[in-house]
């Protein structure tokens, strides 16, 4: 398989071209009987949609989806659910300046020397539009997890701005343009990223997902752990360079001691986990406690400032990117890591069911 | 399947536990014609056995292989190999003392809540013992990449205490008992790590792999990227917290024009670039350059320092862990990290030769 | 997975009901740099197409093929292949008498067992109007094949009249409605079957497909052998109720001796095989031979004399389907049949070059 | 993958040739909590054992299996089933003669072509002593599926002479060495196959694999129906060449009329089917029905007979295949096919369980 398909049970199989007529998917193996509609899905696609603030791409995508197939009279039926949205602005021309230069940090270059050849437009294959397909499957994985699990994103850290995580304030993270959870962080991060804007710049971004209501239980040894999973979804993301799990990669300097979440017994007979360093997995497999997962976005590669390259067809050059670009593409990365991880955890959900009855 | 399968033309499939006869695997998709015996995976074998040195467990386990199918006359055959290892030094009584607690980082809770039962000796299923085949089968991964790719890795931070990669040095990793590139690093790091193991403590720790000569092309777009294969891959080793690629978290606070890797012409034509904040992969393709990913090891959760947790069967308990164990993991998670980066890379070079003719 | 996706390396991915907005695919793992465009799908799938002559459906399906990505510049990119049709021609009114009640020979009752509710509209995901995307999958996996492969189909038995083997004649196929080799036997049948179509009833039919250009060496043992990938594929076709390959059924009367296709070498130094019993594999993998398969097709369930059945909700009935059917859905199989055995063989073409290098 | 595993999440990985130290497969995906020890699994390589009679082959294979891991205290843990049967009786010596012809009928011819060389002792990697693990994982298929089914094989035709089903009693099964339902074609069949065997030659044969009590709901359409997988799982067994299901190619010949299996509702509001054409599945799906498949099995290409052939290094020769053989395979492949049968409805059990809730 060349890569367009993820998941075992729950599973996303994507195309589209940023440039191409549409973009779509196939979400195979929902359990029938459940209610979706069209609506269901847009509520995720438009916190994704550029061009609500001055702080993402100026594109005009309204993203429409439409429901093909897999649903009859609003509930699924169990078949395969094609997902489609038309391309609407498409401004092919805006790429006639770059489609004889490799953008860095892009893959324009890969996809040459893998593919022979590349559709320049946009990015064609490599552009992030295809994440669109993403949330869209992510709502309806949402779907088959429930209302029991509340899963959720936020921007914890833009360009070398951290969040006080002491402020951390869930409600916050709808009234700011950045998905932070952080009041005061929001209100500074305006100010630099019009700035890196007005540059023609660009910064990265740390996201936090937090997944609460997951049973214990979920995730499959040895290799498709939890976590693991988890990882693959959110490195697949575009321009995602790290992904860690509860403490992550402070854990390294931590004693045993301080690093084991201790346990003790409710009254009720129910195991309480003292912290949560683990972020919600032990062994690759749910413990009931929240998950927790970060990544880290790197900085728009599309930029106004001029960097080196060269042509496709030899001889060195400068390039600037013009166009609509964000200058924080992981603002938008909020609403695409939700998507991955809820998918990853529809399929262990079925997996589990599978195997060890749910 | 529940999860121990690994790879998609490439495949592991891994079974066995600690305390039970043996453990194994079968390796299949492995191209017929090249030369393969013990001794070429033995020696990766014998980098992450146990009891080399006073910093690992001093659990006695010569994991000596055996190669049960898919060579004839020192070759491989294309049939799928099979491959063993008895089991030798399992003192089961060491485990009688913790059979009815759950030991807090471990696996035991979270096994006995998915399966409802689980196999107390060692961990069972998700004893770190399993990594052996995975350092088995990346050995077998080896032969297929063939001598121009240089897969190797180190150990860049142990606890706190992070290298000078200034002093990096490939010729040091072999010369002291942490596969540290720093020789300086390495001389205190024996101290510090003295002191946490005499304290029964343990520390966590940070690795990097490096492969050079990877060819460009190799990953698949757009969910079975190069770097989200190897994201899974290393975050499913045990332990592990946290994966990154490139300049992996540090990349979030970059601006764009910093992050970019610039590229040139050498006068033979081909493409240089001038920085490689992509971790030699861009869109999830590699680039030709360096591949470079780092994974965070938590620390050893088996501690003789008393910890809060309860029973199996009710009630709260203080747990302590003796037996022989890693006073840091991390260690030898150095030749596991290399494996699975080997198995990243065999898979998908043989992907793209299917796809594209490689 | 739920069952929506066939193949390894070549994958196609398939959606939609024949009474929704549309039915389509995405075929993966296609080559880069291959010429295509929608007339190369179109021309298979007008051969598909009901209302042809008065012994297929009178439906009205243009069947008109989109292709919505994966292609640029008319050539493949190596993206996945986003494939479409809008369906036209629904009478979904045509199925208000049979909605409350369980067509004997459907898919509505275990339908209806399975997901605890159906869309009985043209037997919704059950309809074999599916197989117009394994059609359109199948014009690309020809691609793939190349010009060596010269693969095709013919109908060999309708209803209890089987052709007579010495007229076989490849240019009669496409000068009779049927699909037959056989000039005298397609004008018996067209007599035969006017006489099924007025009286309100159906036919069976036996297909062949052969594939001569094959090279040797395609197919994966031992589960995934040339011939086992082709029972399965031909056996998913709707209506399908057995699947040989070569001597198929007969070998099973046959000697050692006879069956043994025995070899020679030509004066060239290759290979000839002085019979074809094995029909072209052997252990699972082509030998060069062509492949030879046969696959029957029950007769359509869909008829105008009444049967006895169940209400939906309980108690007996009795059905009629009137309707716009096929007398002899295996006409129309020729096609699919054909295509099915394409992507098996591109399928294989690609995981053989992955592992032994084509 | 090159073809060594086997389901979605039942999933079987073989490996071993036939003159290796041993066989063996993994099998993951198992339940865990269910009773498994060794018994379970041996008492169907018993009925599968060269040399119980006369008919089969003379070779000494006890083929004591080994459970190397996933059971603990006599129960599945849901972790994977390492099995191993260690190689004893190989007389590689037997192979001397051949191993520089293809033997005709054999692998060896295209295992040469496709991977460039071979293990000619017993067919390496294409001997059917690779159906040992196939039984073995078919052991435990059988306790998943539980007692409610009962799935059972029967030869049905030997050579050109078919049982009278008139006479099918399941008892006379196990009381003839031919696994024959019908007692009077049982003493018929010693007769013809004492002669066959007396002049070196062979015999090909029919298989009717039957399972009642199993659910209605197991399959996945579109393409991993039920009858598709079982399709593939039968004829992935060495020497088969045909598989049919329910009426199966006599469908071919039927009307719509007479090929409908028409429905009634029982007294208490259950569904009778007035006759089983369809061989238990509709659309992919089972119906509750018995399902119902026959495999057709050639005859065994080992034979005493002089056959034409070729030498692996150019030039002609005669070949004539001594050593201990079957002769009708057919006999021992009534094991191999229940197996195979409860390996498709063990993980298409598991599938519907976690799509539909089973």
């Amino acid at each position: 398989m060349s890569g367009n398909t993820f998941g075992t049970l729950f599973r996303v199989t994507s195309y589209g071209e940023s440039h191409g007529p549409a973009i779509g998917c196939v979400v195979d193996g929902v359990p029938p009987g459940i209610s979706l509609n069209e609506g269901d899905i847009q509520v995720y696609l438009d916190k994704r949609r550029p061009g609500r603030t001055r702080f993402t791409s100026q594109r005009r995508e309204p993203d429409v989806i439409k429901i093909l197939s897999g649903v009859f009279e609003n509930k699924t039926t169990g078949a395969p659910i094609g997902l489609m949205i038309e391309n609407i602005d498409t401004r092919s021309k805006d790429y006639d300046a770059i489609k004889d230069k490799f953008r860095p940090g892009h893959a324009d270059y890969t996809y040459f020397k893998k593919y022979g050849a590349r559709d320049y437009r946009g990015g064609g294959r490599s552009s992030a539009r295809e994440t669109a397909m993403r949330v869209a499957a992510g709502a309806i994985a949402r779907k088959i997890l429930g209302e029991r699990v509340i899963l959720r994103g936020a921007l914890v850290q833009m360009g070398p701005h951290k969040i006080d995580r002491n402020r951390w304030d869930w409600n916050a993270v709808g009234e700011n343009p950045f998905f932070c959870p952080d009041p005061v962080s929001a209100v500074e991060w305006e100010e630099f990223l019009d700035d890196v804007r007005k540059r023609g710049s660009s910064t990265g971004a740390v996201i936090e997902i937090q997944a609460s209501g997951v049973p214990a239980g979920l995730g499959a040894p040895t290799f498709d752990r939890l976590d693991a999973d988890l990882a693959k979804a959110l490195m697949s993301i575009p321009a995602v360079k790290g992904v860690e799990i509860g403490a992550g990669f402070d854990a390294a300097a931590l004693s045993g001691e301080d690093n084991a979440d201790e346990m003790r017994m409710r009254e009720d007979g129910s195991v309480e986990f003292l912290s949560n360093n683990a972020g919600g997995t032990l062994g690759g497999i749910s413990s009931g406690q929240d998950i927790v997962a970060r990544f880290a976005v790197k900085p728009t590669s599309s930029i106004a400032i001029p960097r080196k390259t060269v042509h496709t067809h030899g001889g060195n050059a400068d390039i600037v990117t013009t166009g609509r670009h964000d200058p924080c593409v992981g603002i938008r990365a909020v609403p695409v890591g939700e998507a991955m991880a809820a998918c990853v955890l529809a399929d262990h959900l079925l997996r589990d069911k599978a195997q060890c009855g749910g």
